[in-house]
């Protein structure tokens, strides 16, 4: 590998082959008419959003006011999804705030946080569009049953300031018949008592490629697919030549014949496991395992010799992107291994 | 619990409990007459490493260049050791300009490592205080051998801007016997090629209460003490009551009467689980497992009922106080209930 000249340890994002992932994946979904509406909780970058929408991405999805404030500040954003239940006096003013100067529509699970959000938005100009979510199978937010979330759906377009939107659901892998049978379920329970159902969200990086074998869905939300991953390239979602992100990092110890110290550690990598063995790929080098991470070192062990020297550069696929680009406040744009300039990861620690 | 009017998730830091634990354990160094230069990677706060300093520590640890920098552009901060192999020109011409300002010196386990260090400095007014590190069983970074660790004290000496200063070792837990005889043989080597070994500096949260019985080292290097932690507690090092630092998480979904979800995931709490069930203990309920994280929702399990209600805030100690400290820009001071100021985190995401 050529020495970059970047201080190490650095979040490197290969606009290359970034700008392919979201072509190649735009393309797919124009082909099986499904509306795309990334999620930007991977890259945080309005420019990289802006890019997705002016492909033909219908809008984003933010997971945190935050996210859809500093996306909003940061570029061109036409329309956001926020799929979280939102609370509180403060965020949903802020909620209503943002509204005001962008398309905006959210999520709700239960009547305390259809109440919250109907108290907000009750006195506002135009309705907030809120979609109900879904429990089907992932087991964490979402109402229970087709009938809860009927039922929920009705309690919307009866509270002041809302108006029902659709189903919105954050799937479990591989199991879009299920999924299917969930959401048409409730979806006919809905239409019987009168109400349309004009959005039907789905999502999810792992099955991105099947997406099309749900074709109830309206609209599908997926956000690592453009810097891919080790986890995604593990479950042959993509290869390794499809990851955009990776971790340049510096050899700085090789205390023994079979083991090196790097100076990227969990403040860069994370301990994200994801069901992996090690906490990242290092490419070109596919017989080491990075076993073990403190904050600052990752070390790196092979049966055989570790052939590499104190000041050396490796490059790895962190095990899940999303979180790694969370970690610093910037991230180094390349094409290939031309340098070319770094950039603020403007979402970055959004949590609120 | 008393609701705060805080917006969740937030990282709050009772500064009683934080002041008691500096004191307390200064005080144990007083008594056993134990130089503490406390680590500043978990707190990462200038003003509270200055209280550490008020309260007796000769100095602080830090382990990258530009956290040593955080630290001195923030505050008072008298002498900083690094514990890291510090490479390349341009991190070495930082170390440098620093040097000017502030006592300071490193470690390094390699050859090249030193010949780095002494490119940098051979035109210093001021020779380089070096440490050598010593693996005495953590398998991370560190020389081999005592008689590995002496070679490398003599090359030292004789590379032109470096100072040989003493050894240095991140020990395994509970492993005093085994940390003493290696680092004594490796003094008494190099005490008999004619070297004064000034400085034997170790360190170890779980091991802090039974520093005293390594009299060999003349510094203790700990960082967690200050804020301690969920794994520390799992360790009998301390209780809950010393944990100084916790989230603070908003439940927004109760989906079933036996789970819950709360707004703070891996973006506040992190993936680290140190060996333990779960990614944190929820004050007050024991009874709850956090199972799953995802970056901005917490899963909260229990066998019998959940109760909780949407809207109802938790405060949760982290597996690990350190890696939390480092994910969100601030951290919000309390006294007990009562909360006082939110702080930036000074030497967030300084990993050069």
């Amino acid at each position: 590998m050529t020495k970059l000249s970047v201080e190490t340890p650095a979040v490197l994002v290969d606009m290359d082959v970034a700008e392919r992932n979201i072509r190649t994946y735009q393309d797919y979904c124009d082909r099986h008419s499904l509306r795309l509406r990334p999620h930007i909780k991977t890259h945080k970058l309005p420019f990289l959003a802006e890019y997705q929408l002016a492909q033909g991405a219908i809008g984003i999805t933010c997971q945190k006011i935050s996210e859809a404030e500093a996306m909003v500040a940061g570029g061109d954003m036409r329309d956001i999804l926020i799929t979280y239940n939102i609370l509180g006096t403060a965020k949903i003013s802020r909620l209503r705030a943002l509204s005001q100067r962008i398309p905006l529509s959210v999520v709700a699970d239960s009547i305390a946080v259809v109440d919250g959000l109907s108290d907000g938005f009750k006195s506002a100009k135009k309705p907030l569009p809120v979609l109900v979510e879904c429990n089907t199978g992932a087991d964490r937010c979402g109402v229970s049953t087709p009938a809860a979330a009927a039922e929920l759906a009705a309690v919307l377009n009866a509270s002041p300031g809302l108006r029902f939107a659709g189903l919105m659901s954050y799937p479990p892998v591989s199991s879009a018949a299920k999924v299917a049978a969930w959401l048409s379920e409730a979806r006919d329970l809905i239409v019987a008592a009168g109400t349309k159902v004009p959005i039907i969200s789905s999502g999810g990086s792992p099955d991105m490629w099947r997406a099309h074998e749900m074709p109830l869905a309206t609209e599908y939300r997926i956000g690592t697919y453009v810097y891919n991953d080790r986890s995604l390239v593990a479950r042959e979602t993509c290869a390794f030549s499809d990851c955009a992100l990776s971790v340049l990092a510096t050899v700085v110890s090789v205390p023994s014949g079979n083991r090196a110290i790097i100076d990227a550690g969990s403040k860069v990598l994370t301990s994200d496991l994801l069901g992996l063995d090690g906490y990242g790929h290092v490419l070109g080098r596919p017989d080491i395992v990075i076993d073990q991470l403190s904050e600052e070192h990752g070390r790196l062990i092979c049966d055989g010799p570790v052939n590499l020297a104190v000041g050396q550069q490796v490059r790895i696929i962190p095990n899940h992107a999303c979180v790694v680009s969370n970690m610093l406040d910037e991230v180094i744009l390349m094409r290939g291994d031309r340098i070319e300039n770094p950039v603020c990861v403007a979402a970055r620690g959004k949590v609120w």
